[in-house]
């Protein structure tokens, strides 16, 4: 395990030194449990979902398929932990900032850094590849509630933020699909030997804050001309 | 064909009232090559490239799998040529904008309007998930290649940016990655009968340059006293 990977939800618990927790001391339920999930959400990410057996996960743990069977009822289950894994820590972020008396602006950001930080975890690619598949109807009606439920919390501070005016004036649907659009791309070309999860978050954050367009009055004034600037057409 | 697509590349020759020109009078082979490629592009997307087969798109064409073939090589080449019709308007965006008399921030606006209509369009699905269909190595690397040329050349609209004053100092490989991401996102939920891509792509450029933090002096001036709009913490 990656010890600059942040890891949200299930990380904290998790034993860093040993590989299997059915080697370890501390043998609780729980820890055996968040364990098959990390290691079903490494096996999903490298090999995909598809290709991955709950033979791969036990072999991964040093544990019986059986063994496995005994924390999930199933490799579509698994799945749907791991995806919980990575939303539920955007959840708490969403109860943690709701009676902060902050502007809607800054605790949209905060959201948004949990967001981050998880699509850059280990569960990252379970987030934004679960719905894709060919899951059970059940099983996908469940995720698209849960991340519609992520939609809806974002689309309702931008809301709030306009209203305080903390926020821009925007279309709160297009906004809310753009901020979550580039942190969930994250899954798609983070690699844990670059920036923390943290810290990629906390860029884009910044990013969504200012925008392309320079702020500070000095910044414009310190321009050169125009016209030595650009290029000529022929 | 859903004429509010913005459909690049390809678009602008496609016999709109024939579902096959092969029953159409112009019969020239590039009609028909790129009615193949749509065609793909449509099922690609519809049921995934491994659940498409080339006997698929030939029966929505209405020929046989021999016709097909003298069209492209096989599925894999029909999946490239998809990704290429969706990237080849924004390379094309890149060349257009190359010697245009404007700030950078204004030609990186105008190549993510076509970035975004691309992702839109039907081909968006081939654009970001070509990579993912356990493709040759030698496919791989060709569709890497282009990103990594979009990705550069946004880069490089960025630094130019910062340096003639009108994109505000950041990073320009993250920024870039934001940029792309919230577009690439587009290709996940876009449905055709909301905004069309032209829409979408405007109204995240719009997100992009002015960023979520008010700008107007009057804006801020208008706020009611924070202490009014705040929840109490208990």
């Amino acid at each position: 395990m990656n010890s600059r990977r942040a890891s949200p939800s299930v990380a904290g618990k998790s034993p860093a030194a040993s590989p299997s927790p059915w080697r370890a001391r501390r043998r609780d339920r729980e820890v055996k449990r968040e364990a098959v999930i990390r290691a079903a959400a490494r096996a999903f990410n490298r090999k995909g979902y598809h290709n991955t057996s709950l033979d791969d996960i036990a072999a991964a743990l040093e544990v019986t398929k059986p063994t496995v069977y005994y924390y999930v009822t199933n490799k579509e289950h698994l799945l749907f932990q791991c995806f919980l894994a990575g939303v539920e820590p955007i959840r708490a972020a969403f109860r943690e900032v709701k009676d902060l008396e902050l502007p809607a602006r800054e605790r949209l950001n905060a959201v948004l850094r949990h967001y981050g930080e998880a699509v850059a975890s280990e569960f990252g690619w379970c987030m934004v590849r679960a719905e894709d598949q060919d899951l059970s109807p059940a099983m996908s009606r469940h995720i698209k509630a849960l991340k519609s439920e992520v939609d809806q919390g974002i689309r309702r501070l931008i809301r709030e933020g306009i209203q305080d005016g903390s926020i821009e004036a925007c279309d709160p649907k297009m906004t809310a699909f753009a901020l979550a659009g580039a942190l969930n791309w994250i899954a798609h070309w983070y690699r844990e030997d670059q920036l923390t999860g943290a810290e990629i978050a906390a860029a884009f954050v910044t990013i969504f804050e200012g925008g392309l367009r320079p702020r500070s009055a000095s910044q414009v004034a310190t321009r050169a001309p125009l016209r030595r600037r650009v290029r000529i057409a022929r």
